[in-house]
């Protein structure tokens, strides 16, 4: 049995002139499985504890259950349990339990788990989430061929059968991509007493990200922008390249080194290391779903 | 595995100025754990979703920490995971994770498992909380004596070793006392759809709360006032009875009855119903650590 508990307020990590409180209440849930996933686990059981603030209204409370619900069967969990008070802010504590297929070193992703020689690779399309919230900021949402991005924004999918694949397939060491990409590879290095090196190049952008905001926007949404929950893999590359399917892509962005330890960062074709305009995103978390 | 969360706010659940950050701390823990004991099963690990308010001050803070530090040493529960944000007001989520001797209906005690005919028992001194909180409120907490009411409130202790024992003596029914115990017992009565009816005059009423208080006020107390954790039995009386340790009484002091179903009252010894000043705690609780 694995658990892990992440909690969401108000004003710090939604804006309700972005996300619907629908939407908001999907990403509670989804940001607990995508933990689970990252571990190569099965969600299975979710609690919410439920702060109920002032400016919820019984018609934002009904949207932010359902989006709950809606989160709770497209990733096959269900709500066990939960406790319902009331405050100034609302505030959503989940806390999900998942089932690896052993709790030994051998069934579980970890983040310490990265070798000198692994290649490093990452699933999906990052920086798609972090490009829907931009063009929604610029009041771009109805744009044409923007909906993927909006959608990864506002529904993004936990990676549970990717997870789940690669500890079959072996592999060792994963993490969710909740932060920013080379800040979650970050933790990975640290973890791992190991450098990783990301090939700015080989970042699989989503098409419509530099469509709609162009080249250099779309890199450093990918590079620093955060809750894509795609999953960052190391382990040997061709294990890595199987774990694709006809659904998700999962690309080979970079190696784990020996040099630089503890740090995580991208090279430029020209070989010069590329400066992010953005690290990722500090909410202050000391998440430790590794329980 | 059994698993309950439970959510304190500032300003709703705690009052700073009659009560420690320390002594949040170990209610936020003792809350969850006392959900656990009222179940028969053993606490093992918690997960702890804080929310720092703008108030908390970093002293404040480690204060916090080994107020649920000291708890989970006291009711022998390891912290394994945590996440930590910033909002508005200081919001403590914990979800606690326990064990049951068997998941099977046998193995747990249930609030739906109350039979007609079988005995009700309360365990300690209900009231004692409520009466330490009403001397700090009033100003009298140096005085002699009342020592033993405020250390009720400030750490309460949450009855795992009843609960164990109640589930191996094959007692089948069982609530934790936080929210006033006719109210505790009104969630048995409906959930068992049956009566519950106490004699006024068999409540273990603490003696320090009828010397501060009087009678009326600490029978009140007793009846009405929240947060003692103390587990409130439904079971053959004799079985019952011989939960009753030196350190801790059990004291029968009532009955489970068809008429009136749904429904939890006291008796006085006239035979008329007791209306109680205050019913209990509405915390807009929708507990269901059943899980």
């Amino acid at each position: 049995m694995i658990a892990t508990t992440d909690a969401l307020v108000e004003g710090n990590h939604w804006r309700t002139d972005t996300m619907s409180w629908a939407d908001v209440g999907w990403r509670a849930i989804a940001a607990n499985v995508s933990d689970i996933a990252a571990m190569g686990a099965r969600p299975r059981f979710a609690l919410v504890a439920l702060t109920l603030g002032t400016s919820l209204t019984p018609d934002a409370l009904d949207c932010l259950v359902e989006g709950m619900a809606e989160a709770c069967r497209a990733h096959e969990v269900r709500i066990a349990g939960g406790d319902t008070i009331r405050g100034r802010e609302t505030n959503i504590a989940v806390t999900l339990l998942g089932e690896a297929a052993s709790t030994s070193g051998d069934g579980l992703l970890l983040r310490s788990a990265a070798r000198v020689g692994d290649a490093v690779a990452v699933s999906g399309h990052p920086g798609a989430s972090a490009s829907g919230l931009a063009l929604i900021e610029a009041r771009r949402a109805t744009e044409a061929g923007v909906e993927p991005l909006l959608e990864a924004h506002r529904r993004p999918r936990a990676r549970v059968a990717l997870g789940r694949a690669a500890v079959e397939a072996a592999v060792r060491c994963a993490i969710d991509v909740s932060d920013g990409l080379l800040q979650d590879l970050g933790h990975i290095a640290e973890r791992s007493g190991a450098g990783i090196e990301v090939d700015l190049d080989a970042l699989p952008l989503h098409p419509a990200a530099i469509a709609a905001l162009g080249l250099e926007a779309a890199r450093e949404h990918a590079l620093g922008g955060g809750e894509d929950y795609e999953l960052a893999l190391c382990g040997p590359a061709g294990a890595l390249a199987r774990l694709a399917t006809a659904e998700l892509p999962v690309t080979v962005i970079g190696r784990v080194i020996e040099a630089h330890r503890g740090e995580a960062w991208a090279l430029a074709s020209d070989g010069t290391r590329h400066i992010p305009a953005r690290e990722g995103w500090d909410q202050l978390a000391t998440k430790s779903p590794e329980a």
